[in-house]
């Protein structure tokens, strides 16, 4: 996906809300900003992909900040609030003996709304206090974009690319009607700390290794997957795969710029031009398969 | 007022919002998005006066669309919203006999809440359709600060630096009371269009220059007053005042810049950097004097 007008707000308004979560020194934050606009004035440019703004943004800013992980609190917050509405989503999910390929798809929609627990995104965000709400509401709604029937027969390998933390919990959800089915589940998470995005070290910490087949990294602390870093491992699985699953934008924003697949795109569309490009309204609930 | 980090995104969304007023041509406004990343870069420095990069950005998008007025249509807007509004707001100020200073406490007040009539600052707008019940709940929660006791004695020869369309109506009620007191208004206007601010031709078109003694202009389309445009009459005018009033944010980050008083601001803070420098919260209505 290719850089909107729109994304040079949201990531200058990003860059100071992450300054802000690592520090209170403002001349810091002036001194931050500027450079960060500097990195805008020197990467974008109608037609770029928009990952290249936005990791040269993001990872000047961390530098700067002399801060590997400035979000490290609120991923334990994202976590925690995950965890609460965990047993509701569980219940709504598996109530009244469903059949597989319903589960599927109810597993599905609760780690796309699970997609909403990514704080700091301008313009789409929900209270913690109005989560379970919020959630409820979400999972009675449904998918705005179903192929979940469509991916259905392809969950024998899957190469699963988580998003956020928080949400994983969620996910765990499809990992388990994957197993259920015999599937292979490779989840990948980044390599290195990039906003609320699960890494290895979240994982051992949430036990979730032990859900999945097994687990690979990006190979590097980008937006999304820059394929031009990730490890022979990755594209070999990539290759191997009945079915990529990529969960997120930054995954969507990235994947979307190579050709690849079977891949199925799931995400809360949190923002204008995201939403623009998968052709459905900010806040609808996508499961898009790409064959 | 000096830049702070929020004005950096602040200002681009704005631009965007303007482009999109003024064309659909989304190549022109990547195009313009790109060019003011580039005068943001240019301009944008810790310490800096917020106008000098604003208006240069402004400035830049207005020439590259080549529209002297984006925001044409939504003063229009504007003004019909306030001149809805206006029945209530006459009544509440005039409501039970006040006495002349409690009238001009009021009159002051549905100023200040007519300076939500601004749209497009990011993070703070009133839906058009919720403005009467917006304005009748901001009235009952008065000033959050209310220096009118003391401008009161002010009033023999007031400059009044208006700030928005449709809110220039309802400044029209301090006009009203001045003039009672016997006192003259000398009101100000911006010299050529820039956002929703009132021009000599809307002016004359809301017949609000007969309700003044003399209508003076900015001498420039710069964001707020940038002194170093501003015609020698303006200049013997703020000299010569018995207090000038100034109206809006705008009027307030540029004139802060400068030591001149007796001065009011009356204003509601619209965004965090404002709210922070005046010391009040974000939606607080604010007349305060600096003598």
């Amino acid at each position: 996906m290719k850089v909107d007008p729109q994304c040079s707000y949201c990531l200058l308004s990003r860059v100071h809300y992450e300054s802000e979560l690592s520090t209170d020194d403002e001349i810091l934050i002036g001194r931050i900003m500027q450079e960060c606009i500097r990195v805008l004035n020197d990467t974008y440019a109608p037609g770029v992909p928009a990952a290249s703004v936005s990791t040269s943004m993001h990872q000047r800013a961390y530098e700067l900040l002399n801060d590997s992980d400035p979000y490290r609190d609120m991923k334990e917050v994202c976590n925690r609030t995950a965890e609460n509405v965990f047993p509701i989503a569980m219940s709504m999910v598996y109530d009244g003996d469903p059949s597989d390929n319903e589960l599927f798809r109810r597993a599905v929609l609760a780690a796309v709304i699970g997609n909403f627990f990514d704080f700091g995104v301008m313009g789409l965000e929900v209270p913690i206090s109005l989560f379970d709400e919020t959630f409820r509401q979400h999972f009675i709604r449904g998918l705005n974009i179903d192929d979940t029937s469509r991916m259905f027969d392809m969950l024998d390998n899957v190469v699963y690319i988580a998003d956020n933390c928080g949400e994983i919990l969620l996910d765990t959800l499809v990992f388990d009607i994957i197993k259920k089915l015999g599937g292979h589940v490779t989840l990948v998470v980044r390599g290195k700390p990039i906003l609320t995005d699960v890494t290895m070290k979240d994982i051992i910490e949430l036990g979730i290794d032990e859900k999945v087949d097994r687990v690979l990294t990006t190979g590097s602390g980008s937006i999304g997957v820059d394929m031009s870093q990730a490890p022979q491992e990755l594209l070999d699985a990539f290759r191997d795969a009945s079915l990529i699953i990529s969960k997120g934008m930054a995954n969507y924003e990235t994947l979307t710029e190579h050709e690849m697949g079977p891949i199925a795109y799931l995400l809360k569309a949190k923002c204008k031009p995201v939403a623009r490009h998968i052709g459905v309204d900010v806040g609808h609930s996508v499961a898009r398969l790409c064959e």
